[in-house]
């Protein structure tokens, strides 16, 4: 098993048969001890995120997969924080799919002039470049394209799974009461064939989620998705 | 004749009859006493800057009107460094619209991850909210359709506009041996019929310009451009 990729908050290894191996790890993007799903760096640890985060996603991407949405997920193996995808390959160096409920975060500190914080937006999808060190910089539909980052029909494909797959995440929440802001996916091409598909995870560290008004922390999100799962 | 509005290169006035009249200043953005066309500090006062400016603008807009590319211009008083045009209101709190030939300044800052600095871009066009406050941020036509900003269709008119208006530029630019690399546009809406219309000017100051690979400042463009005219 030969070691891919090691991230902020997981580790990619590749099988004997090809498929990769997501390992969870407790780090938890966040600055100053404070948990921020839009953080670029490791802001704290906190014991069992790893395995919540796994729970979650699980949870998440077995609905994803009974909707007939496209993702990498085959299966999960809880006890040793470890997850089996499909290889896939990222779109250039990695791009960030956020789907957007309320006005917060980044769109808030872009857009403040013209928007309220809290306003509702009508699951409005952007992207934006993993890019450290150039703060992860939106981009357009046709910046992407003339970069050949991705082609105008991988384009659609993805903004239209954005919205699907947020719409299933948002409809979960729903019924525990929670009510998502926004949530940030990734995409990828499976190795395979090209199809663009879901990869990553889903779990609380990508999105904002607020029960009567109040955040909810990754963790104790995970608890209340899955109590009595 | 009452004073509409302060900016930091020009001042804008309403005549008796309803016309703008649009006041040139000597006062150029820049920092540190370094001029630079993205820059939302005046950095510098250049002896002469205004009248330049205002000549250069003029030299456009009159070949803008002569190709029927729809202007707010009216006509030009060099002597007294003014302007007269239609009466227009922005997008919002104000856009810039940029049309790119080559990967420098913010894109290259924005999207140095996937462009090489100089590469050429094909009139590229992208925009940004003008709000000092938060650094100018680009924006998508999706974001500025959703903050109700401009609609589709004047985002497709600003955009076949952007193109047409730079590619004059470019090629007066180039029958002077000079390359543009990129240029800064404002729109509006005329005020009588709601027409998308180029506002504002077109001077060194909106613009990046080569000869031979050197940078040429706003001043010196003004004078290699209407050298003989």
């Amino acid at each position: 098993m030969k070691r891919m990729y090691t991230g902020k908050t997981k580790d990619v290894y590749e099988l004997e048969n090809g498929d990769y191996l997501l390992k969870f790890k407790d780090d938890v993007t966040g600055e100053n001890g404070v948990f921020d799903p839009g953080a670029n760096t490791v802001g704290l640890v906190m014991e069992g995120a790893g395995r919540a985060g796994l729970r979650l996603t699980r949870f998440f991407f077995e609905k994803l997969n009974a909707a007939n949405i496209p993702t990498h997920y085959i299966d999960a193996d809880i006890e040793k924080a470890t997850m089996t995808v499909a290889p896939a390959s990222v779109f250039g160096k990695g791009l960030e799919v956020i789907c957007r409920y309320r006005a917060v975060g980044s769109f808030l500190r872009r857009y403040g002039l013209y928007a309220q914080e809290g306003q509702p937006l009508d699951a409005f999808v952007e992207v934006t470049l993993k890019d450290d060190a150039r703060q992860d910089p939106p981009i357009s539909k046709s910046a992407l394209e003339m970069l050949h980052i991705l082609s105008a029909e991988e384009y659609a494909d993805l903004e239209k799974l954005t919205k699907q797959i947020s719409q299933v995440v948002k409809d979960e929440l729903s019924k525990k009461g929670i009510e998502l802001y926004d949530i940030k996916l990734e995409f990828g091409r499976l190795k395979k064939d090209g199809q663009v598909v879901l990869i990553d995870e889903i779990s609380g560290g990508n999105m904002r989620a607020y029960k009567d008004g109040v955040y909810i922390e990754p963790l104790e999100l995970e608890k209340l998705m899955l109590a009595g799962e």
